[in-house]
């Protein structure tokens, strides 16, 4: 009952251009640019354009990007009446899975064209993070707050959430964490993204399925988990017992170690530091608190497993959108909202890469290890004859 | 360039015990019984039954089946208002993948546990007849007709979508067609369906995302293509000449050929003989065609091509749907009607398998093959120095 390849580990399943992590070194390239350089340089929609055009944008080409994201921020008001007749509990990314599907109801699509492709690529950057404040504020009984075209991607989305312009910093934290979490090569929600749309699928339709996929607790759930621990844990003098039992038990620290990542994750890295700040300017703990995770585990990973562990993207994510007063059920379609890019990237590469041979409908192999009662077939007993 | 696993084919990437394809023989098997013997026995509700539990059902579980099954066919009024605000030419698998993502939305759920698992595939296996029915219903400008509890899954389907109870031959004809489409190992819908839940996604989360990868026309979108291909060649007197030059030109002729079967699939077999007797009962000319479609298509790929070729599954539903006056592009639709309880098992399979190793989160290699500025990577230039 072996199965050969787990998880898909180390199958190289096909080329891309768009990004690529060195797991020993710690780095992770987007278009052959280093995304330190990305968060010092640039900002959210610059590197948005250069992972969908292959280039960093002209000032022209990234004016015209802008000025197509702002256009396209609005969704049909009957989508925000309709999320109205939702359960008010319900999970933020089931409904963020549901309302991307339906984009595609609402506005009118051509499938085959490239450019329809990056037109519908844009409409979803663009309508995500819409979607997401809309809900926001609709499932606390509040007005919900129109886009406005004077703020960047970043500040906006603050705003039509909480309805107060994000201050500069506040902005820039927030771009930063937009910048770092736009691509990853072929991770769970990446690759169902591709595998949808290697049937020919549109983006809507391939999008939204990343999102089921982005949604699980062993993917893009993890940041949700790690300030659900934080609050669990309390207090920072409480974070060293509760670690050592949590690893004495076996268990998995959320935010702490990476399939592919080998040292310091370089996300983890800009993250943390963002995460110091944030904690500087408003005086919570989360910031100390996450730290001492960070070492505890460090510690006790050594002690008792003789391990080397490090922090992945989503341990200071966490703490930083808490200080950001997102609600901690928000974290993931956050991630979303930039992960989008990526998807809409993938899925265009996947349907028009140019290079030969060009990807082909995934369909794996199965290993068959069920009943067998020879080449026939089992019989089958008449329902009257079964007990 | 070279991508070294096109498509995955041949990767085993997990264990299964749901159903294997003898390709070389042209058998199928589900839980070890030949399809075939499930045609000539059973009906589509039993073979659900097998699907999810691995046993053919006794008399009173299948009694029990049958009732949960009924009992959960109604769907939220509020979805089906919901569903009057889409545009009435939306494509039906949007609609689909929109509202089975939704149903999140309206029920409430428990993830951990296998058991809330098979209630909510017997919700999904239950439901989406009703969303689909509801939505040829509404975008026609018709009353909706509720389920009859009176009906078997299948004749409920058509009741509810045409408002007639259908005649029990015609009755089978579908409940057969239901049986023979319910899996098919790691097709790419199921293999999403299964990487979704591979993060720990819950069972509508996978299931809307495999309704985008059915939707695309490499894979469920193939049936309606072939209907598409019979009203473009119109009468039986341009079969030969239309497929003669199609296959000059170098296209697919959709509905021949497959990935897997080296000889005739199994259900395409049954689907010919059920086709047959449907156009000797309605006198329409479309099983002819098809069968011209056939015998020109094997005829031609020997001739040009030195290849034998055979009909799969696609070949003879098309036409089959037609007679049972369902509207073309509903075909993929009814595809997950079946389909949907191959992937609820899937799903149950991925998540809660007991077989060592469990399955993990899928997680691929990508070959970079980007730009490449040396182990820094590329320069970035500023805004105002970029030409």
């Amino acid at each position: 009952m072996e199965t050969k390849n787990i998880g898909l580990r180390g199958i190289e399943v096909a080329d891309t251009r768009i990004s690529n992590i060195d797991g020993e070194k710690g780095k992770l390239i987007y278009r052959g640019y280093d995304i330190l350089d990305l968060t010092k340089n640039s900002n959210f929609e610059e590197t948005a354009y250069l992972l969908l055009y292959d280039e960093l944008p002209t000032k022209d080409q990234l004016s015209e990007f802008n000025a197509k994201l702002i256009d396209a921020r609005y969704i049909p008001k009957q989508m925000q009446k309709n999320m109205g007749n939702w359960r008010k509990d319900a999970d933020p990314m089931d409904m963020l899975q549901a309302f991307v599907a339906a984009l595609a109801g609402y506005y009118d699509e051509e499938f085959a064209d490239k450019n329809a492709s990056y037109d519908r690529a844009i409409n979803l950057i663009a309508k995500i993070p819409t979607i997401i404040a809309s809900w926001q504020r609709i499932r606390n009984g509040l007005d919900i707050v129109d886009p406005d075209s004077s703020l960047g991607h970043a500040a906006n989305f603050l705003y039509m959430m909480s309805g107060e312009r994000p201050d500069p910093e506040v902005e820039k934290i927030f771009d930063v964490c937009l910048i770092l979490h736009a691509d990853h090569t072929f991770n769970a929600s990446t690759f169902t993204a591709r595998q949808v749309a290697s049937t020919r699928a549109h983006m809507y339709s391939a999008s939204s399925a990343a999102i089921g996929a982005l949604s699980g607790e062993l993917h893009g759930g993890a940041n949700t988990e790690v300030m659900k621990m934080l609050l669990e844990i309390e207090t920072i003098d409480k974070v060293e017992p509760w670690i050592k039992e949590q690893i004495a038990k076996g268990q998995r620290i959320m935010g702490m170690g990476h399939a592919v990542y080998k040292t310091y994750d370089p996300r983890a890295q800009v993250l943390k530091e963002l995460s110091r700040k944030l904690a500087e300017k408003t005086g919570e703990p989360w910031f100390a608190m996450t730290e001492k995770v960070e070492t505890a585990t460090i510690a006790e990973m050594k002690k008792q497993k003789g391990r080397d562990i490090y922090p992945n993207v989503d341990l200071y994510s966490a703490s930083i959108y808490y200080m950001l007063k997102i609600p901690v059920d928000l974290n993931t379609p956050i991630f979303a909202i930039s992960r989008v890019v990526g998807w809409a990237a993938h899925i265009i590469e996947e349907k028009f890469a140019e290079a030969a041979p060009k990807p082909a409908l995934y369909r794996p192999k199965a290993s068959y290890v069920g009943k067998y009662c020879g080449p026939e077939g089992c019989e089958y007993k008449p329902l009257d004859l079964r007990k």
